[in-house]
């Protein structure tokens, strides 16, 4: 009777009061910044948006409308605001700037394994593809974190292009770069390593992607990564780097950012710039974002897009591993009876208006008044003489 | 490609940054009443809270999961607020106050219908079944409506236990019973006035079926609602309506409030206390709730609720014929080239922090300029001198 979903889970008050809090934090810096919210529907046609995610399709949560169509649970929020942008926002010149706070949905496998619904709060800019604009997406997504209480935290940038001229140069079948790219997509740098020994190539080339894995750090690693990497391509995306960083400093966020040029995002998806957004104790990203040039096309508008999105549940819970201390106000607590309920009113509305949070209770509905006092942290008792003494007991 | 499917919206950013800010609103008015907001999942066990919902069965969206086991889209908030009530808060005493702000899933049949998914703000207040549990609903529920800026509404407030022993006393057979209060549910009067004129009793006794539909005014018609029926259940529930007008008048709050005895809120769900609100040009509510009693012994703690939900598209729909020249403030745009970026940044950085929206803007990276410059009411150009004059125009 009291069984949910696999995934799903339900948010009791103190941590969603936090939840709500940080949300509005972000939102409120996200505004400040010219976004404008949107809001899509929780179900599309898988037809529409479901192909066009780059969510694997195992992972969709399907079912049959009424005419045997297809829906799926929205997977991501990119997808949906690519049909917004390029039908009933197709007349907004771009760049186009916007962001939401939805659940996104991804069926999962397993017992006590990851969340099925989770809520994301994001951003696209859509229409801009110079480094500015990846720039600014960084800097944005550094005020959000800052904006939510967040600290430390650190963002890695890579450039998926950079990886992929590397891959093209010295192995060139693009099978095994995809595999290569999900080695490091996981994550799994042994696997990815052990993979690279077992290709038949020269050891100087296995000897190179191993060397990629070096890539992580200041921009002082951006040097090696030309020497490493000869094609125009990657020098290219060096470069693309290179300004970036420039602009990281004038927006004066270069000490959060470190370089990555492991990093991938999502299989086939990101285009250029990529970032992740680490905080707490946590091993996994709690953001990520980056550059889709090629999405839009998909809906007929064709148009350069950068984003990022912010998993609220795990920014909360880095949020709650930093600051243990902290705890939601309790409500105070006015216990009435019949003959005292104008009095319990007044003194209410007196408190309501000035921002504290008042429970009134008559006191004859209360099964058990002890366990229920104990809730409380403040109570005044408006129940005539016994009563009060009670409450200075 | 850009088809949605049936009965599901996008919001677009005017609409949905007021909702935000109504929402706010409300939430703010709510929490200094000391109720604490839950989220539950959005899909559901059909055999947990999809046979608990007063929703229809062909209204419920339903999938299958990998176990086969068939899951819903949450139709209400009142099951699976009931399915946390006995499980994870089981050990919190009550009274208990909850909120909450979800959308919830109707499958819809027709085109150009009735939206599919919507969001719901409400309060559930569970183990208080005094009739001043009923009254703290109505109060909230003003208090609500007023922080949303909505003027004028109203409420109208009836008791399912009145009708019911109308019916009982008059009729009878339950399944007439039944018949009657499905024209009331669906308000239409056309239909019960006919379906009363062809049953079989006393021209007399059609007369009182007929005279409740002008059981509906202030107070005074609580007098005449006891000469109507005679049974003592009937007239425990005008009792209880009399001592409800009495607490309404002690929380300031009768002037909005109407007394209708037709109301029937869902079928077979409703225990007590019923009522509605209405505002703006709707011909529908946008509020509703009452008292179920019998709701929760299905989830194994039995205990008596009152509660009421606050459809958002619909106050807002209110809200928007009544504040016609309502309009967002637009973001301010400094547009920037490259040799002005630190300036132009500066200059956001600084109105940003006293509250100010502002897009910055890469010049050289905007397709067509007097398009985008049309969407903003001020512009600031830091992009040397002839674009300064060309902002001067």
């Amino acid at each position: 009777m009291f069984e949910k979903p696999l995934g799903m889970i339900d948010t009791l008050p103190a941590l969603y009061e936090r939840a709500r809090e940080v949300r509005r934090y972000m939102e409120q810096e996200t505004k400040s910044w010219g976004y404008r919210p949107i809001q899509t529907p929780s179900l599309e046609y898988y037809e529409t948006v479901g192909n066009a995610s780059a969510i694997r399709d195992e992972q969709l949560f399907k079912l049959l409308d009424r005419e045997g169509q297809t829906l799926v649970l929205r997977p991501d929020m990119t997808a949906p605001i690519a049909r917004v942008i390029s039908s009933s926002m197709k007349e907004e010149p771009l760049p186009l700037r916007l962001s939401y706070c939805n659940a996104l949905y991804r069926a999962q496998q397993h017992e006590g394994g990851r969340r099925a619904e989770f809520d994301q709060f994001g951003v696209e800019l859509v229409g801009d593809d110079s480094m500015y604009a990846d720039g600014e997406m960084l800097a944005l997504l550094t005020s959000n974190l800052r904006a939510s209480g967040l600290s430390p935290f650190r963002l890695a940038v890579g450039h998926i292009k950079y990886m992929n001229a590397l891959f093209e140069e010295i192995i060139g079948d693009s099978d095994i770069a995809e595999e290569l790219r999900r080695y490091l997509y996981e994550k799994n740098f042994v696997g990815y390593r052990q993979r690279v020994d077992r290709l038949e190539i020269a050891e100087a080339d296995k000897s190179r992607l191993h060397q990629l894995q070096s890539l992580r750090g200041g921009p002082e690693i951006l040097d090696r990564a030309k020497t490493l990497a000869h094609s125009s391509k990657a020098h290219q995306a060096i470069n693309d780097l290179e300004e970036l960083w420039g602009i990281l400093q004038d927006l004066g966020v270069q000490d959060v950012i470190q370089i990555d040029l492991n990093l991938v995002g999502q299989i086939d998806y990101y285009t250029g710039i990529v970032f992740e957004g680490y905080g707490g104790p946590l091993g996994f990203p709690l953001a990520s974002g980056g550059r889709y040039d090629e999405l839009l096309e998909k809906f007929g508008r064709p148009a350069s897009a950068t984003g990022f999105g912010i998993r609220l549940d795990r920014l909360l819970e880095a949020l709650n591993h930093i600051n243990e201390g902290y705890l939601q106000k309790r409500p105070t607590l006015i216990l009435f009876n019949k003959d005292h309920q104008q009095e319990a009113l007044q003194e209410a509305n007196r408190r309501r208006n000035v921002g504290e949070a008042i429970v009134m209770q008559n006191i004859e509905s209360v099964p058990d008044i002890d366990a229920f006092r104990e809730k409380y942290a403040e109570i005044l008792s408006l129940t005539g003489e016994s009563e009060r003494g009670k409450h200075d007991e």
